[in-house]
Formats: structure tokens, C-alpha cells, sequence
């Protein structure tokens, strides 16, 4: 079971604004929902935070489960405020929406906060039945997911050790693969991106995590940050390899890059590995608490600039050098609190960042370096254990 | 490429109602945005409908992709309305609100429609700068959306197939396993629901499909309709194995159960799964337009209540026997319009339903058989290919 959650800022704000609570009406992809209820269920359910606790309203089918799982002070189900009585009346959805405000008169609540994506039929319903709504843009949510529990930093951890044997899988396939006049070949057949990001979820799938998309990027592909990749992969060409895999059970991410080159690197190949090695080992090393994520993102760019590549921060209309941001939180979500950007602010104990930097250009191919590492009280702990190489091996 | 979409009910309401427009403000996940915009990203783009178009705004990072996949009648990034501007002005949230009250004070709009799940956030800052922003509480899209086009319908059969290998996956597993006083075992290991279901994802992800959950439930489990299952599966004990994937490159689902005993069934499991099997014939043979999905679940219910068995028609608080509808429609969502239940209207070609009749029974375990199919001019196609039986076969 996960540590109990600490929505003091939460409750500090709502206090300051003469708000009453806070509510949230979505299913469990939604991060600050999964992270405030503790609980997960595929259909919208409403998690209330007020001064006195955490109250679920959930549908009888939950009612049960959610007794015994969610981090809830009381759960409660959509009979218990006359859903039945309401949906005769109302009909399912506007049901739904008086049940909603019997709930929370229950729990003294007219005043009531809510995130920016909360749906706008639940907000006009609620006003139209007399209550405040008001949307809390501050995100302060996020804000508190950004410190991670000691078990959420062993979730993520977790997470990362089955994207390592995902990466490990990756690395093997180009490595066995011949090089024949068209590209890569692994017994007798195309190494395709498509077939390793295949091999990628199929390990990733046998650990207990999943993911929507992963990056095989080879050659001008990997030029393109955001290019997942298609085709046969090319020898003498920078593969980027970038896999964001998501626990099926516990819902949070890892994170992991590396770059490989079957075959013979072109010398600029090699140096521009080894600038952004230098770039993601000396952002590494700037981590620590009180530092800016604004402070380690520059690091990063002193030494790609100091090698003579362009960065957003030498120049912000750049399409080739260093074209994105040094890191992000990583949890519940892939991308989170706090940056490692030039907007970047103090980091602090128990943040889980990426150190990413890279190089891109089309003439040339992309690298990126990649590890996910926690924020400690006197440094960082790197919770990524993998070979920095450009070159694959079978092992 | 997709058929065009017909959004004409969606126009005429709009016109009736003195709307200048429908705005989606959700990423692909939104099923809506994904069928109205013909376009998929990870984070949230706007897709606005017009009486002259459809109409995207998304960042520059997606522009081309939009430009060259989107069934859009025009496609505009962030900057093409002083994004950079609005930004600087109104911070990075404030300022994409801007940014969209240009882009729809650029197509004329000021009164516009917006879905139930529409972000309230954007709602309300639109409203502060005047616009008129209403909620459209009849579902008018997802209405659109049951209505399959013959692409679509492919789509859907495609994604069927793959569903088909992996319920022979599992299906080969059972009949293989041996059976020892703890219950089933494969190659020296017990046989888990998790196994299976591992093996069942294995198979889909190899055809290109994904899930994030599927049901391998053995006995009393089996006996819940949203028991997951869990644990090593048991010898003469009915295994209900209900399995939904989703194509990762269309977005289409498949969705289908079949029931086994490994072993020797009990004569009333034998019993229940011949009512069950004779209640979906019957319920098929009744599919055709014009008919209601109400009626097609009375066909059904009668079958069971005939054999003896209660329905939540015959007993709306009953806990055994038929306890959940016959079946819903099944597109980009594994549930949707229209639904094959006491409130389900006239079904008619192009329609795609699940129809699946189950018994269940803690003390028994639970049967379910489901197929999907289409609604046609005269009748229904069945887009399952799965042979009916309760004895698990290798093959």
C-alpha cells in the first residue's frame, strides 16, 4: 500500500480561498484522481477533498472494492444519496448530477474547487442546483505529485528495471542482426523498427507494464524527437531508442534512452555521442536539492554549446543541435512536475526527474542519453542501471 | 483512409438551437475527438464543427501530421493566432485560451456547443471573453457514431480476428494443461488466470492489438460479470474468458466470450451452458433493423426465464441467473450506442452490437458466449468466427 498522500498545500489553498472542497469527477487514467482517491475504476467517479478527510462517491458495481482499497476516509455509493429516487425524476445523467449535490451537502460543500479538465456538464449542473464552482488553475495537484513517497520512488523504480530488460532486448536484436545492402536482417527477415518495438512490449508485457508508444528511430528519424519510427533499420546509422513503458498494477512510468550504431559510426557520429554523454553526465551531476531544474538545463546547454552545437537557448528558432528541454517529472504520468527547462524550478527531495539531453540533426541522425533518477537530501540516486555505449551488444 | 463522417444531425441541431458551432477540446483518447477530427495525439487539440467544415487547431509540433491525416476541412496551429503573443501576455494556459477565442472568432463563432466532458477550465475562459459556451446533453456524436460506415465495419472485423487468435491462445492453454489435485498445470507450473491473460495480451500485441484488461474468471470468480479472475485456474469449473482488444493503429475494438470447462462439467453447468447457448442463437436470429435492442434482449430473457433461470427483468434486484443486458454497441469505445437492453431503441444497419447472454451462479460458476456482429439490410453479419463449445480443444 502506498504511504498516505499529503494535501496540505491543497487544503491550505482551499482554506485561504473560503473554499470548502475540492472535487474531482473522472476515471482513473486521470493522474490527480488515481493519486488523491488511491483507487482505480474505468468509469468517472467523484473523489471529494474537504478539511476533515477524502470522501469517494463511486457506483454500487465499485462500492465494495473501493471500501477496501482506495486511501479514503469514507467512501460512498450513488444509492446511498437516493440515486434511484433522483434518476426516476432526472433521468440517468441528471441522476447522476443531483446525486452529486445531495453528496456533497452531505459533506457541508457549496463552495467547491475544481480542476481545469473537470467536465463542464458536471460544473453547470452543480451551479445550476446553486452551487460555486470554481476552476483552481494553479495545479496544485501536480504540484504535490511532484515529491514522490518512498514507495513511489520504488514503483518507479520498478518500472525502470522492466524497461532495462526492454532496453536490453532492444539492444540484442540490433546487435545479432547481419548487415546486408538494405539494412539490418535477423534470421533471414528485415529488422524493422515496427518488429524490435515489438520485441520491446513483448518484454515489457512479460514484466507487468505496458505502453502506448515506444521510439526506434533510426537515422534522419531520429532526427525528429517526437518520429517514433518506421521502416527496416539502416547500418552505419544512429538508432535512438526511447521506451516509456507504464506499470499495469501500480500505474507508474520509467523512462530510458540510449543510441546505438550497428556498424561503423561516421566520426561525427561519435563526437556528437560523446557531447551529449558529457552533457548527461555533467546534468547528472548538477542535480541536487535547491538547484533549478532552470540551473541543470543550462549546465547541459554550457557544454553542447561549448562543443559547438546550437541550443533553444542559443537560439530559440534552432531545428538542429539541442531542441528540447533537459528533463520532467516522471510518476503517474510520463510527463509531470517539475521541469528541467528553462522554466525549471528549485528541486527538492523526492523529485523523480529524467536527464535527457541530445543532438539532432537530419544530415547526421539523432542521440539522446537518457536515465530517471530521484532527488535525495544531498544529491541524486540514479534509479536507472544500464551501459551508456553507442555500441550494441549481444551479450 | 475512413469514409467522410456525416455530421449532419449534428449541424441541424446546432441550427435548431442557434449554435454557431460543436467544440472538442480532448486528445485522441476522447473517442468523439479521435471519429470528429480524424486524427490522433497524445495531448489535447481543438476540433471545431461548423455549418461550412471541421475545423482543427492543434501546436506546431502535430501541425503537419494534422495537415496530412486529419479529416479535417482545415487544420491551423497555435501560432497562425498569435499564440506567442497571447502567451507572453496571459502565461502559457491563459494564453492557448486566447489563442482559441481567436481561432473561433476567426470561423464566426460565439455561441458554441461543447460536450458533457468538456474541460470546465476552458469552458469558463471562454465565457470570460464573451463567448456563449453550452453544453449538448443528448450525446448527439456518440449517437452519430453507431452507425458504422463499411470501413469502419473492417476495421472492427479486423480487430475481431486478432481477438479470435488470442481466444485460441487461451483456449490451447486450457486444453493442454494437465490437471492435478490443485487444478491445472502447464509445463510444471500451475496454469494462472494471469498466465493465460499474458498470453492472450502476447497474442494480441503480435497482431497489433492491445487491451488494458481482459477476463480470464474460473468458478465463483466467473459467477461476478467484472471479476477480472485471478489465482491458478481449477479442473471441472466453468473458465469465462471475455476478451476486448483495441487495434493501436485504428482505435477499433473487437469483443468477445467464450466459456470452457476443462474436465468434467457438473450436468447443471452442462445444463447452463446449453440455455446460455440457445438464448444468443435466439438473440442473434432476432438481430434485423427496426427491431429494438429492447426486444432482442426480451428474446433472450425469455430463453433463460423459460429454463427456469431468473433475469433482472424478472427480478430487477436478482443476484444469480441473467444479470446485465444482452449488449451494446462496440466502435472506438468497447461500449457504446446502442445498447441492446430495456432502453435500447430501434437498431439499424450498420449498427454493431455484442450480443451475450450469461447464467451465473457463485455456487456454479458463471457461462457467458458473446459474438459481435452488424446490423444489415435484412438481417445481421456475424463478425466472429469462434466456434461455440464448452470443452476446450488444442488443436
Amino acid at each position: 500500500m502506498n504511504d498516505p498522500v499529503d494535501l496540505t498545500p491543497l487544503r491550505t489553498a482551499l482554506e485561504t480561498d473560503d473554499l470548502d472542497g475540492y472535487l474531482i469527477d473522472a476515471d482513473a487514467s486521470d493522474s490527480d484522481q488515481r493519486y488523491v482517491s488511491g483507487f482505480t475504476a474505468p468509469d468517472p467517479y467523484q473523489t471529494l477533498v474537504t478539511q476533515d478527510g477524502v470522501h469517494l462517491l463511486v457506483s454500487g458495481l465499485e462500492y465494495g472494492r473501493a471500501e477496501s482499497e482506495a486511501a479514503a476516509d469514507s467512501v460512498s455509493r450513488l444509492s446511498g444519496y437516493d440515486y434511484h429516487e433522483h434518476r426516476a425524476k432526472h433521468g440517468p445523467y441528471g441522476g447522476k448530477l443531483h446525486t452529486l449535490a445531495a453528496f456533497l451537502a452531505d459533506h457541508d460543500v457549496e463552495f467547491v474547487a475544481v480542476p481545469r479538465s473537470f467536465p463542464t456538464g458536471t460544473a453547470d449542473g452543480l451551479r445550476e442546483q446553486g452551487l460555486t464552482v470554481t476552476v483552481e488553475s494553479e495545479g496544485i495537484i501536480e504540484e504535490i505529485r511532484a515529491t514522490k513517497t518512498p514507495w513511489e520512488v520504488n514503483q518507479i523504480r520498478a518500472t525502470q528495471q522492466a524497461n532495462e530488460a526492454a532496453m536490453a532486448t532492444a539492444e540484442r536484436l540490433i546487435a545479432s542482426a547481419e548487415i546486408n545492402d538494405d539494412g539490418l536482417v535477423l534470421d533471414g527477415t528485415p529488422l524493422t523498427s515496427e518488429r524490435v518495438k515489438e520485441e520491446i512490449e513483448v518484454t515489457l508485457l512479460r514484466h507487468g507494464c505496458g505502453l502506448d508508444e515506444t521510439i526506434v528511430a533510426c537515422a534522419a528519424d531520429g532526427a525528429d524527437p517526437h518520429d517514433r519510427g518506421s521502416g527496416q533499420l539502416t547500418a552505419n546509422d544512429l538508432i535512438v531508442i526511447d521506451i516509456f513503458p507504464q506499470d499495469k498494477e501500480t500505474g507508474y512510468f520509467g523512462d530510458m534512452t540510449r543510441t546505438f550504431v550497428r556498424g561503423e559510426p561516421s566520426e561525427e557520429m561519435t563526437r556528437r555521442y560523446e557531447v551529449t554523454q558529457e552533457a548527461y553526465e555533467a546534468g547528472l551531476e548538477a542535480v541536487e536539492p535547491g538547484v533549478t531544474g532552470e540551473a541543470v538545463h543550462d549546465v547541459v546547454c554550457d557544454v553542447i554549446e561549448d562543443a559547438g552545437y546550437e541550443t533553444l537557448r542559443s537560439d530559440p528558432t534552432a531545428e538542429t543541435g539541442f531542441i528540447h528541454s533537459t528533463g520532467h517529472g516522471v510518476g503517474l504520468a510520463v510527463h509531470e512536475e517539475p521541469r528541467v527547462s528553462p522554466s525549471g524550478g528549485e528541486l527538492e527531495p523526492g523529485h523523480v526527474i529524467s536527464i535527457e539531453p541530445g543532438l539532432y540533426d537530419p544530415a547526421v541522425g539523432g542521440v539522446r542519453i537518457e536515465d530517471l533518477v530521484v532527488v535525495t537530501e544531498d544529491g541524486y540516486e540514479n534509479l536507472t542501471e544500464y551501459r551508456v555505449g553507442l555500441e550494441p551488444v549481444a551479450e
